[in-house]
């Protein structure tokens, strides 16, 4: 659509100006000593969705941080597309190792580094202006309803609820989300799966205070060596996850589909020089793609006790922590996984420490159906724009409400990401190619119109 | 002696507001931020010795923190005994679970509340006020010489220079220290020997960046998780310690002399009710007054990587970092041992991260002969003020320059400590029996004045 192009290469500069501004926002979801900003971001995202044209543009409260909801509703014959987006980006820290400022936007080499520049802010801004394009040029194919929370990056805890008390204000006929990435711009790609999560922190406590290591040490248990063996036990020999049950719900593919899921470009050897290590590692008898993509997994995300700060001091901690999180595959459920983490953990805790386990919030996995409607959209607008057929892939991440777009709204969802895994997600340096975001703002206006067509 | 009883009850008050004024210094030597409290303690511990009645009183710079020396030479032809302390304290931290803060001594329920109290202000100062009660009632038996130093807590890195440059003026007969603790006032205790030091520091590093744990979970190594595996395997089901050559030094006891280290009074259930343990937990085949006095140990005494704040943070650490100390027993070498831990460290790490391992100081074991006069005269000494002979203990910790002292001054030392295991030391509210701080200022001048009889 040649109006499309002309209209966005007009704007082009102020597309990225826009972005620039909401990068410039520390709406960091899991840190409460940045509320105001993550309230300040709902703001400037009503804003935005208003002059692109949306109508009952609204900043809904819950019981953490809020939701904004805004919707084109052209003609209720047509189909409605729901997208959704999170404007909350993950913390920053270790701040040492940025380059620039997480929160002070820069380009460099045609990329934008920022936090949430492309999780999930960058991401899910392409189809503000994709709205707007679509709607500056009277060119709309069908409805639009959006949904941006502030609350994915420490699991949409409120949105469930949110989901329950609007489901007439949410009728769609599918979620559109870009929040995933795709292999390269010369390889595009989709995402057919996400993995669930099942986030976990556990606290050992040995003796009732920090003890002197001269005085007591090697008569009590010391936390930090507990929890290490504890951690260690987790994966066998072969990296398979040891917790009783873990595998039991998980559902194997096929010879031929893990094949064909094998057929995706990948280069180990760019990809081990990209991360700086010699060898890969990971669960024995599984490829990468299959271990990132296919196979449930248990990492450590953080861990701490004792001692940490300048020098040396000779104590023998009264507690050790960790937070311990696992992605869950199809059909993992997240609450069971949950449960069995906290039954295992504490059962295997000697009893010489104290053993406290809580979950913090978790997602069950989700497949798109490839022979969906809105998926062969998807398929159809990437090759309108790349003009090449997308590679179908399994994503290893988590969106954990895609699950339930399907259990309380009943509607698909389809994952057109246009990152890169190369971007530093919840990392420092977090970047977002500007090719791939005005190659997203281009693609997602074919989508609704390919939508509405094979809708008819 | 009734001049000594009269003096001390006399001044008894001041005598404690003058070490809670020291009490007061935040003399964090492992903090640099904390160099100027350090140095102005020096200076206070100074102008106490001066007080005291000690001549040509010094703030003798070092590397690191000063060392303050002072001297009463009454008689060339009399004994010398040299006193060791040091001013410096290890720091605070958790400071949240400090009742009152650790740098605003209070005194309750008989103790005294503060960092340093016990380790080691409270119990250097003894020496300063026995030293006090002596020359304000020339009743000085022998020649006294006084060196305080501000980097125990932190290894003594510059004391070994100080000795080698300073051999003549520290020339003595034996070195007397107050730095350990005995078993009660009920059962009085000296420690016949200390465990060595060996502390490292050790970064485990996997991929070069913090990663999203749903994108590259599953396929690289994450470094907290190889590092609990690492520090898992540094114990066997027995715990035995896994550094391979680790014990081949350590010189065995004789059936009799274990025999013999177990006579000391020892409660297992209050030792357990006390530190809040359902079970104790040590190397199999050793009691607990083995395992704290003549085994070797290896703990951790600080574990950090990945995100330890606020929250969930779904990230795949980029590093993960470890303290580790061993205490060691005769005759390990602490050289010796750290390279043993370096190279095994090293050796069983995969080649999926690259690991960092530094030393970060250490210290030799020390047994004192107690058929030296010395000794005997500390034992004198017990009987003088405690009616009852003291009970001969290993002690578990580590005053890593006692070796020094033999090496570089052939020097005997002596462990007259008036502490308790229930200090707190290196601990939060660390605390200082007032009767034991009142019981060392009145037993210290028998020992002098043994001392010079038994040296006749």
């Amino acid at each position: 659509m040649q109006v499309w192009k002309e209209y966005q290469a007009q704007h082009k500069e102020r597309f990225l100006e826009e972005l620039l501004e909401l990068l410039r926002i520390p709406s960091i979801s899991a840190d409460s000593r940045y509320n105001n900003d993550t309230k300040r971001c709902a703001e400037a995202v009503k804003e935005q969705l208003i002059k692109a044209g949306a109508d009952n543009v609204e900043v809904c409260p819950t019981a953490g941080h809020p939701i904004v909801y805004g919707e084109k509703m052209i003609d209720p014959a047509l189909p409605t597309v729901l997208v959704y987006g999170h404007y909350d980006v993950q913390p920053p820290d270790p701040l040492e190792l940025w380059h620039s400022g997480p929160f002070e936007p820069v380009i460099k080499d045609g990329k934008i580094f920022a936090r949430g520049s492309a999780d999930d802010k960058g991401q899910f801004y392409m189809h503000v202006k994709a709205f707007e394009t679509m709607s500056a040029t009277n060119t709309l194919p069908c409805n639009v309803k959006f949904m941006i929370e502030g609350e994915e990056e420490v699991g949409s805890n409120n949105l469930g609820k949110f989901l329950e008390e609007n489901k007439e204000r949410l009728e769609a006929d599918v979620v559109l989300i870009s929040d995933t990435s795709m292999i390269s711009l010369e390889n595009p790609s989709i995402d057919t799966g996400l993995r669930g999560l099942s986030y976990m922190e556990v606290e050992v406590t040995g003796p009732n205070r920090d003890l002197h290591s001269g005085v007591y040490g090697g008569a009590v248990a010391n936390p930090a060596t507990i929890l290490a063996k504890m951690i260690a036990s987790l994966h066998d020999e072969n990296n398979h996850i040891t917790i009783p049950g873990f595998y039991d719900d998980v559902i194997d593919l096929s010879a031929a589909e893990r094949e064909a899921l094998n057929k995706a470009p990948f280069d180990e050897e760019a990809y081990k020089k990209d991360l700086g290590v010699k060898e890969l590692w990971g669960e024995k008898g599984y490829t990468t793609i299959e271990r990132t993509g296919i196979r449930p997994t248990c990492e450590v995300n953080g861990i701490w006790g004792g001692y940490t700060g300048e020098g040396a001091k000779t104590v023998l901690p009264s507690k050790a922590h960790a937070k311990i999180s696992m992605r869950l595959v199809p059909n993992q459920d997240w609450v069971k996984i949950s449960d069995l983490f906290k039954t295992h953990f504490e059962k295997i805790a000697p009893a010489s420490v104290q053993v406290k386990v809580t979950a913090h919030h978790g997602g069950s996995p989700y497949v798109t159906p490839t022979d969906h409607i809105a998926y062969k959209a998807a398929s159809q607008a990437i090759v309108s724009t790349f003009g090449k057929d997308p590679i179908p892939v399994r994503g290893g991440g988590s969106i954990p409400i895609v699950a339930l777009f399907e259990k309380i709204l009943g509607l698909k969802t389809v994952l057109l990401g246009f990152g890169l895994d190369s971007d530093n997600l919840h990392s420092p340096n977090e970047k977002f190619d500007l090719a791939n975001y005005y190659k997203g703002i281009e693609t997602i206006p074919y989508f609704h119109q390919h939508f509405a067509a094979l809708s008819k």
